[in-house]
Parts: C-alpha cells; structure tokens; sequence
C-alpha cells in the first residue's frame, strides 16, 4: 500500500462546472499505483464537486439553473452578504454537494461509468484560483 | 494493508431506495480484512447512493416523496429531455445525495449505527441493471 | 500503511451545527500517521456531517434557517411522524448533507482550507449523544 498526495489547481472563470476527470486520471496514472482509491477535496466552502453526467451539456444547464431556482442570489432571508448577493448562495450549494469525491481505480484507470466525469463547481459570479486535493491509496 | 475490489450488480425495477446493506457486509467479510474503510461507488448518473433509517419504510417513503416534489419530473424549465419527463429530475436527485460512500468496519463487521442501512436509490422509471464498485482499504 | 479507528461522543444541545474539527485533528496527531485520508463516519439517521465556513457564524445561521425553510418541522405531507414534527424532517436533511466525510492531512496537519471546518449538525431538537467513527488511513 502506498499514498501519493498532489494540490492540484483549477481556475474558474465564473460560475459552472468545470470539468476535471482527465487531471485526476493523470494524478492517478503518475502515482504509479495499479488499484485502490483517489479521494479528491475541495479546500474551499464557495465552489463544490460533484460527479455528473459528461455528455451532454444541457444536463449541466439544467442542474445549474435548478439549484440557482432553489437558492436564489440575493434572497433578503440572507444575512451573511458581506461579499455580495451570491455569496451566501455559494455556501449553501457547496453544502448541498460535495467537498470530497472518492472515485475507484483498477489497472491505473478510473472506474467511473460510461457517462460520468468529475466536476469542480465553481459558486461564485467572479473568476477564481481553486486548490484541490487529490490523494491515491492502493497498492 | 492490502485493497479488495468487486463490482456488484443491483436490479431495480422503478425508482426507489434498494437496501444493499447486506452485500457490502458480505464484500467486507469475504476480504479478510478485519479493519478499515469500504468505499461504495456508483457508477451512474441517474441513481444514486444514501445511507438512512431502514427500520421504518415510511421514513424512505416520505424522503421520497418530498425530493419528487423539488424536483418534478417534466418540469417545464428543463431542456435535458431526451430520455423523458423523469430524465433530468434523476441527474438532479442524483447530484443532491452521493456517488460514494465509504463506512467504516473493524472485526470484519461494518460500524453502522443501529438504524443505518446502505441504499442505492434508482430515480429511473424504468427496470435497471445498475453496477457499484465496492472497494475494501484495510488490514 | 496503517489504520487507526476510534469513536468519540459528541454532545448535542439541540438542532445546530457543531464544530469538530480540532477533535477531528487530534485523532489524526494521535495516530502517528503522516500522510494520508481521516474519514469521519456519522452512526445517526437524524444528524449528518458538513465541511462548512467556520470563521463567520451567520453563514452557518443562515444555511439551517434556508435548509428550515425547505423542509419544515410539521409538514402535513409527512406519514413518519412518530417521534414528533422533527422526527422526518432530521432523516432528509441529513440525506442532503453527509453521512461520511473524508479530509486529506500531510505532516500530520489536516489539508483543510483558510474557512474550512468539519461540522456535525443535529437534526432534532432534544439533546443527544452522538457516536462518530474516525478512520485514519496512511503512512
């Protein structure tokens, strides 16, 4: 058994999903360990991730404008608004989703299905640098 | 430490929790592993995984049927239709509970809280073959 | 590698969130291990997990009055209604929030974020005792 641990960073450009399967497969093919488990963590509560459907990008459209829908910028229940009408927004969605994915590898490959990729979901309108960690346990 | 890896099936006929309690235990004990994590991974974009009361199927009941009331299918704001009314409704309710869940386990016995069962939860209308890969880390 | 498990208690004055992150820390400082995944593992069906804000508390005040007013105590359209008008709304917010929660340390340090901090948030509004599993996997 062994652990390869890597920060990973993601610029955003508003808010979205921004997908990032291809750098977390590269993390996982350069640790050089064959099978076990990629834990991948979001250092931040105002961007999330989130497992999705990859193929088509109106399923993304879709999720995004929902979850906008159920928690709208600006809602005058807020208090904690001090940097701006989606702040508060970014929170809650973050704690709706995920701050940590695990995703199986065997054979050095994730085992993700046919129409799934990894998505870094940035809640904030302004563009950001994102720092992820991408840790590998297996042997 | 050492890593076991399996993939099982789980049949569904309609959308609703299936327990899967019982065969991730028996993952876990055919392992030989006495100690450690086992993550549960679902490799599909319209089910998902929770971890809930599974005593009582009248709490999985109302659960159930409080999401479909967030998330309607044939809601007329979504444009991701193809597959019918229920095809962007299941990518939502998916995004909003989990790709993975990992539970702890010692003596080769999962720690599960009393009421705690292990659920995939289809949000297809129609039957599925839906594939999980269980994933043992220990010692 | 190596595996280190142990349950703590965490005590519940009524529904909120409660910081655990230093209990979470030294778990990890106690274990020995340098590098690699704490998985933090919540027995309960009517508390969950979050990874949240932790510097300013109107953040946390306002996602559970948001989460209040998405699933409000009484509902008429609950059945499972035996241990009060609390009872099914704690089962589904602990649905959308975490049941398991998986934080990456090096050096013995949680890798958390500036404003990150791991949350166990009781659903019910009686006081309880809390059981949470912690796992240490790594090197």
């Amino acid at each position: 058994m062994s652990v390869h641990q890597t920060v990973i960073t993601v610029s955003t450009e508003g808010s979205g999903t921004y997908e990032i399967t291809d750098r977390i497969a590269a993390e996982v093919r350069r640790s050089g360990v064959s099978r076990g488990l990629v834990n991948i963590f979001c250092r931040h509560t105002s961007c999330s991730l989130v497992v999705f459907e990859n193929a088509d990008p109106s399923a993304r459209a879709d999720l995004e404008a929902w979850l906008d829908r159920q928690v709208p910028a600006g809602d005058p229940h807020f208090t904690h608004t001090a940097e701006g009408p989606d702040d508060m927004p970014s929170h809650i969605k973050m704690a709706l989703t995920r701050t940590a994915e695990s995703v199986p590898f065997a054979d050095g490959r994730l085992l993700l299905g046919a129409w799934q990729g990894v998505f870094l979901w940035e809640h904030r309108t302004s563009p950001h640098q994102r720092g992820v960690v991408v840790t590998v346990l297996g042997e």
